[in-house]
């Protein structure tokens, strides 16, 4: 059985196999070693994941995932007494849910990898600007998630990963070291431009490798094809036991 | 558990998660539905393709796919006598190796849907600049493929799928109702660019729906987060047996 890595998360997760996703290029980085499973809840905060989480993640499965990223956090930060203040989850919960995560996915393979992967910045122009194109006149002045409030769900996650000796992936931090990050990485405040993608990809490959996890050093699942001697092409797949 | 759709092929089907890719967009358009499985081999023949078969697709298998694409002929299509001869493989024996497919398919899920998808044309153009770029003065002056033997093998790959009464994509005629499809279709006279990623996705798409697979018909497999009653979570998830 091929191994698989499944993103388990909200829209971020669930967009990321449209044009430029981090998901898809995922994917390919995994090309013939490991199967990418995606698992986006598109709204969904962690209150409402757990629900889902023991159905996706069977205690009994005979081929659990070898690494899972745990990727909420954005519907989480949603303002009270704001426009999806039903998505609000308390900061204390927040962190709560995600360890109950962790704790489901170790007793599911205590081996598998898990990674936090924080909400990203907020861009709140952005945020204004997409409520504008929406709504027209009616849009909220205000926007109903700010960078200040994300930005603790972010260091909760990051602080739950080092408690419980994960790794874990700071998008918050990591956007902002980048000049203009609003625009060249959000498309709407909150989801992700190509760009943003990359940056994703690229962070979850690195974890991923630094964990053992890479695909340059995981074998091809069947013989290159220059390996196949065209006079003798049995020869490459004798170790298959036909 | 979430149906899959597998997709077996040569390098056509392996690169499509890359930028643009088929497979890729048929996973957005599958989204919280159904899996897409890429076992794409570059470089793969039907003959050498055939040693897999019986490991990526087990008869004893719990959960089979509910569809599989079977996407080669682009490398069996390669003349004897040129730079890839040693990809070749005889018209008669491609189109048998084809029907061996189906019937391990057949095997292991009577009811999985099985899709046909001929080699795209061949831009011998394209091929040739490809060749010099990569070898320059050292490439070969005649192309390795030519259009007119691939279209023996898609019209035989369309002919078997209408002898089994399988659905069938005749992507080799399909692109070239475009004006200029060789660049527009081919990045290298023989892969696709984004745009021929796009026909291929919009294809597959079509000749799935027209059998009833079609995502905008299958439920999802949570609810959706409108669904969601803020006061009252659980509701929503009762019918998951809790």
């Amino acid at each position: 059985m091929r191994p698989s890595i499944v993103l388990f998360g909200d829209s971020i997760t669930g967009h990321s196999f449209e044009p430029g996703g981090w998901g898809a290029a995922l994917t390919n980085t995994f090309s013939r070693k490991a199967d990418v499973i995606v698992r986006g809840y598109g709204g969904y905060n962690t209150r409402w994941a757990l629900f889902l989480l023991q159905h996706i993640f069977l205690l009994d499965s005979t081929n659990p995932p070898i690494a899972t990223t745990i990727f909420f956090g954005a519907n989480d930060a949603a303002l009270l007494g704001r426009n999806s203040e039903r998505q609000h989850v308390p900061i204390e919960e927040y962190k709560d849910n995600l360890l109950k995560m962790v704790e489901h996915l170790k007793k599911c393979a205590p081996a598998m990898l898990i990674v936090l992967v924080t909400p990203p910045p907020v861009d709140e122009d952005g945020r204004k600007d997409h409520a504008r194109s929406s709504y027209g006149d009616k849009a909220a002045k205000l926007p109903e998630r700010t960078n200040e409030a994300t930005a603790v769900y972010a260091s909760n996650c990051v602080e739950l990963a080092q408690e419980l000796g994960l790794p874990s992936i700071n998008l918050w931090s990591k956007m902002q070291e980048t000049e203009g990050w609003g625009k060249k990485y959000l498309s709407d405040g909150l989801h992700l431009t190509p760009e943003g993608n990359a940056v994703v990809h690229q962070e979850v490959v690195r974890v991923l490798s630094e964990a053992g996890i890479s695909a340059e050093v995981m074998p091809f699942d069947f013989p290159h094809h220059s390996e196949i001697d065209a006079k003798n092409p049995e020869k490459a797949f004798q170790h298959l036991c036909l």
